[in-house]
């Protein structure tokens, strides 16, 4: 049968990061890669893992039966207590769970926006984002933005120009750039999108992933407080493992209510196992203290990846310092398009993420997001010494 | 913030055995309940399940990470083996692993379909199905069904009249009438599909469920072999148990890259503990042993049922015999409306699906659908001597 599918699918690209799993298929462990946004495996906290699964075994089999479409609730419970405990007042109907935050966002978009309508991003902005925006048929529009977040006055502008039904934003520790809004421009966004009434999609799955322990980023949702008008999405697949899938959305009842509905059409619910073995995880195991030591083992790498780059870059290559989270952003020499870097790069044995597959218009393609989660040691080091000499060899031809 | 919803998701009519919860809310486990779907509890395999548990972990930390958007490739493969072994002939590349059956049916009607366009289906059929469709903003038109399944002669009008970009049948064991279709049908539907180049779902989450061992229901999918145009959807939920909202489709490679496209927007993938968890549980556990002793125990409570149905029903109620499956589909009295009698039931201590929820069109309101699979001796024939007293009230006032 020769089908006919959705334009909207039809037009949607497929994952870069999988486009460069297919180039490097074949050259498996050979391959350096900086690319993938996974977290660091040797971290994961399996023996607490199991011992929550184990744990979940023993209340019997009503365990294993259907569970409501919001989640587990006792799950619920434990996020909305956190969430308060955090400075971001909580309630358990406030909380939805689901299939990691992608589908929180994905949700979100499909019960506030209809085909045509526009989305609101930063530039550059988070890669799955702009696939969920796609797929719906949005019309995505990205506002300038610099190392505070997005520049409020063009916001406003667009805002005016494009009348959006939604703005997206990751304003800590971002994905690709890792960078920290400031308080001001997270206050000014809040205040833009009350005064035009429209919702505001906080994705924090890095958050909490932070380098200096004391510093505190508001999210836009505190800042919101009782008022409202913000869904915060976060993950456990950061702080804990991805294979759980575990993440949820809280914000105002009538939209979660309203994602609730359509989760219910989309999968019933998501894995209750899953959601039952993290809430006897959050119980049996010290996840602040794991997820200090994540974030300790991050800022590691991290200085290790930026200490390589001093050493073996060529002038006219500089990279962010992020204050958290997974990933550095580098702008390369002018007229370096990265995407070409990419294949030379992996002729050498080393990936990363071409910047161009985070913009929404017109990309800057001297640029590269570098993930130092992935790799340590002497490993780190190879791929960095390989990327730099990639780099090398185009700045020298030209 | 007054928040504006699409459409399409406001007029999507939450769940009635939701509803249904609601209305018994607070009387807990006094109401006896032949409402809900749900597979009987104390026949899970818990120990299996908790045993392959402890063998993924045994796997290291590698367990713990993103998994591919198509799922657990083993898994995969051995569904693919499965089916192929059950005559029903599948690559791995065919298969792709969803959050339930549900999301596979979702994913499916979203990259066939755009909002307007028309899905034919069954009369009754699905009632989750129909949230799906109506979530999607597609009009679905019901086919006269009988005891065979749909008429032939009415499908191929309502073809030529409205053009349906998608059929969407529960041939096996459907839900909510239990019935199974003849193979004239199977093949005659699965003809005119071809002649119209129309894409069939053809939902199979009970038909392993049968009360004949030997007997041999070949599936539209099986007969369709390799020429294609049938998507077949199936679940563990009702085979092994549902808080692992593992599910799956197999059909048309195209077909089902686009839906793996689609995935990865929607959720990245479904849990891959919960998948890797059953890849070990077809490996350690006799799965079609474990199904044949499922379906033993529920021939005994459809038996059970019909006893206690026959002995305490006033005249002018029938009910389907099932060779399969989880439901008794009811005819009440002419003019005795089900969700009337739901209420009274409700009353004395009794809950069950009036029909109506279960049509996408006209409802027969005097139908009803009984779970066969939750209650068993003392709390089966009490709960049946309630429904039926009930509609003794309704007729001895008529």
């Amino acid at each position: 049968m020769e089908y006919r599918f959705s334009p909207f699918i039809e037009q949607v690209k497929s994952s870069v990061t999988r486009d460069i799993l297919k180039l490097t298929q074949g050259k498996g462990k050979s391959i350096i890669s900086f690319a993938g946004g996974m977290p660091a495996e040797e971290l994961f906290p399996l023996e607490a893992i199991r011992d929550a699964a184990a744990s979940v075994f023993t209340r019997g089999r009503s365990t294993l039966q259907y569970g409501l479409t919001e989640g587990y609730t006792p799950l619920r419970e434990q996020l909305a207590e956190r969430m308060t405990a955090k400075g971001m007042h909580t309630e358990v109907e406030s909380v939805l769970l689901t299939t990691g935050s992608q589908q929180a966002i994905e949700l979100a978009a499909r019960v506030l926006t209809e085909p045509g309508d526009v989305v609101l991003v930063e530039n550059p902005t988070y890669l799955a984002g702009l696939q969920i925006f796609g797929m719906q048929g949005l019309r995505v529009v990205s506002v300038p933005s610099d190392e505070d977040g997005m520049r409020l006055e063009e916001a406003e502008r667009l805002v005016k120009l494009h009348k959006p039904r939604l703005v997206y934003v990751v304003p800590t520790f971002g994905n690709p750039t890792g960078r920290v809004w400031s308080q001001e421009r997270r206050e000014g966004l809040l205040a833009l999108c009350r005064r035009y009434e429209i919702p505001v999609i906080e994705d924090d799955p890095y958050g909490e992933i932070k380098f200096e322990p004391a510093a505190d980023y508001p999210s836009i949702y505190a800042l919101a407080g009782a008022a409202g008008g913000v869904l915060y999405t976060s993950s456990f697949s950061k702080i804990v493992a991805p294979a759980l899938r575990a993440g949820w959305a809280a914000g105002d009842k009538p939209l979660i209510a309203m994602m609730a509905k359509a989760k219910q059409s989309a999968d019933l619910h998501s894995s209750s196992l899953d959601q039952q073995l993290l809430s006897e995880l959050l119980l049996q195991f010290d996840l602040e203290r794991h997820i200090r030591g994540v974030a300790a083992a991050y800022l590691d790498r991290m200085n290790e990846m930026q200490e390589l780059l001093r050493t073996h870059c060529p002038a006219g290559v500089s990279w962010t310092a992020p204050k958290g989270g997974m990933f550095l952003w580098l702008t390369l020499p002018e007229g370096l398009d990265a995407e070409v870097l990419l294949r030379a790069a992996i002729a050498k044995g080393v990936a990363f993420v071409p910047g161009v597959a985070f913009y929404a218009e017109e990309p800057e393609r001297n640029t590269a997001r570098l993930s130092f989660t992935l790799n340590t040691g002497e490993r780190m080091a190879q791929g960095i010494r390989l990327f730099a000499e990639a780099i090398e060899e185009f700045t020298a031809r030209s």
